[in-house]
């Protein structure tokens, strides 16, 4: 069994209820337009299999919240109403929870994105905190674009940690350790009332660079976020790998020095000891009394100062290193570097593309391309949209 | 694009001549039987969009050869012939070119091995001799169980060492020094006139583990192959990985020492220069004047001897210390260790799972199985002969 990503459309936003019901009934008639165009009222009742009282009904609800329109024709000599779906109809959320922040993205079926925004969270918040000030930003943003709550077919939510896909639950070693324990799928589809689908946010990071990035007709792409962790994303013949148990990609505890410094995972010299942005912010604050910021390497290195040119050349050098290995077992086409260091460019790449040709055999060193990711601090949050189109096999085009 | 193995069915075996012709029509009338069970010859005709009189020639020299059996049956009250495929009417070959040997399998479709045999091959053998001895031994081995030619629907061949997938060609790095540059698919179409799959021989190893062995319910298999070289054949989310190129499982170039021993592939510290059977050999035959062989080691880990079993000890654990670093990045169900040290059970296992658990985070190393391969050295000709079943889309079963 692969371990893919599951919404187990239960008892959190109470399936048994009317509107319940009636938002999966709605979800099959949007599936079904998506799949055929237009249709008419009698035609949709027999795709979806719903009576023609309940298709009516949705239609009414659905066409008064501006999801769909309806026009008279004909069919076999008889007048009837079209329903075409609206190109905001049906839209996706997508949502990257970090340790210090949330950000709500949503998407419509066509790519655009319809409303966005990043608000804060307080460092060390509670799962609880967490989803309910996304829930709460997700119903701003719905009331901002003027979209009801029905419109959503889905969101797909990022954490940046490991999720058991057995139980749903954030393991141990995630960055946001508070929310270790918790049955996440469940918290979430209580407070976002939605179908979730949960990944780990390098995983949605690989999702979005072969969505919406430049890398679509890439099927073999490595996705390595650098933050106070180092995770991987894999695309591997063109889709998300999840392993056994859903827990893939932790390059960050791929042991660089066997004798080195202990890890946060209990084991010592990994690959996060010596390139988390966490190692570099320590590395550079020895001596002052105020630690610095991730914001902070970035412009210091930026303006050319040498100890954090140093320590950037170090840590790109290591990740190199790894990603040698891994090109040597996956061969993928291109690896993709995000994270909040993604601005450093050149900078960062360079001692990544040493480490890498370095330590990788000579024809895969060659054949890797490198590239900096030009989403910013957006993948994670896109990748969950894509995921909902994935997930429930909608094949939205950009 | 994923590089898949591929067929060319072009020059080699001279596509153009009757012969080849009238094998492709019988692999359609083959092909058509696997899916279909039993037909009459005017229904074949009819699946097959070959003429009826090709049909009627082509049962006619498929029945003479034993292949398939004819009764006679009625279709729409008519008088017609029933066609049905004899359990050896469709074979698949698996080869497996080593350094010093070559191994030739024939399996049919229900996965029994009709025939099997191993025959050395002098050291530095150049490709054509390889060849040649191959296609010798199938000759031999399809006359002493009465087969004729046209009952092989293709060959699966395994070779020790990186196959480009875009030009067929052996790579730089391969067992076979003698081979590399040469372009394997051509020579060995030529030489066993049916259609050849190639593929390294790390992949079969691990495609026989999914497909006769008893991880046949696996989707995430890592299978490990210590030899002269280290290599590793990836099944994931179901299917073999074959990455951009077609170089994918070189794991015995992960750095393990970054000051090392210089490797054969340029690199230093690679796993191979410390986990090896040629560097198990080099390290044991110091100081004596004849190089001890693999087989040796075996013998004398068994009986107890200290160094011996040092020297496993340590390729072991550096073994397992790079599986830890895969575990993390891939979440396979199993990992499974084979080539000819499988003997050692668990003398070389013990160690590869402290390595494993060492470097692993700690719910990847629980939660990942580690065996040895009970295949011994068929494994890479019995993968050779499910390729040709997988590739050519027939469901063979067990």
């Amino acid at each position: 069994m692969s371990a893919e990503p599951q919404s187990t459309h239960k008892a959190p936003y109470n399936p048994g209820s009317q509107s319940a019901l009636r938002l999966r009934n709605q979800q099959r008639i949007v599936e079904t337009l998506l799949g055929s165009g237009p249709l008419t009222q009698a035609e949709l009742s027999r795709h979806t299999g719903l009576s023609t009282a309940t298709v009516s009904n949705i239609v009414k609800i659905m066409s008064d919240d501006g999801l769909i329109s309806t026009s008279p024709t004909t069919s076999s000599g008889r007048r009837a109403v079209s329903v075409s779906l609206n190109s905001a109809g049906a839209v996706a959320v997508g949502i990257d929870v970090g340790r210090t922040h949330v950000r709500v993205i949503i998407a419509s079926l066509d790519y655009r994105i319809l409303a966005e925004r990043s608000i804060p969270l307080r460092f060390g918040h509670r799962a609880i905190e967490g989803v309910e000030s996304a829930a709460r930003l997700l119903d701003e943003l719905l009331k901002e674009i003027k979209l009801p709550h029905n419109a959503i077919v889905g969101a797909g939510v990022g954490i940046p940690g490991p999720i058991d896909s057995r139980t749903n639950t954030v393991l141990q070693g995630a960055i946001l350790p508070e929310w270790v324990g918790i049955n996440i799928l469940e918290l979430l589809e209580s407070a976002l009332k939605v179908p979730v689908y949960v990944d780990n946010d390098a995983n949605l990071g690989a999702l979005a660079q072969v969505t919406w990035g430049p890398h679509s007709s890439t099927s073999n792409l490595i996705f390595v976020k650098i933050g106070s962790g180092i995770g991987a994303g894999l695309i591997l013949s063109g889709s998300s790998h999840y392993g056994h148990i859903g827990v893939t990609g932790e390059i960050g505890h791929s042991t660089i020095s066997e004798q080195g410094l202990i890890c946060r995972c209990g084991n010592r010299g990994c690959l996060e000891t010596v390139a988390s942005t966490a190692t570099m912010i320590e590395l550079l604050s020895r001596g002052t009394n105020e630690p610095i910021t991730t914001e902070d390497i970035v412009q210091r290195a930026i303006h050319g100062d040498t100890a954090t040119l140093r320590v950037i050349d170090d840590a790109g050098q290591a990740i190199g290193r790894v990603m040698g290995s891994i090109a040597n077992l996956l061969n993928p086409e291109v690896v993709v570097v995000g994270g909040p260091l993604a601005e450093l460019g050149e900078i960062l790449l360079d001692p990544i593309r040493r480490g890498l040709i370095r330590h990788a055999v000579p024809l895969v060193g060659e054949s890797t391309q490198l590239a900096m990711s030009s989403m910013g601090n957006r993948a994670e949050a896109l990748g969950g949209a894509a995921l909902v189109f994935q997930q429930q096999g909608i094949h939205a085009s950009p």
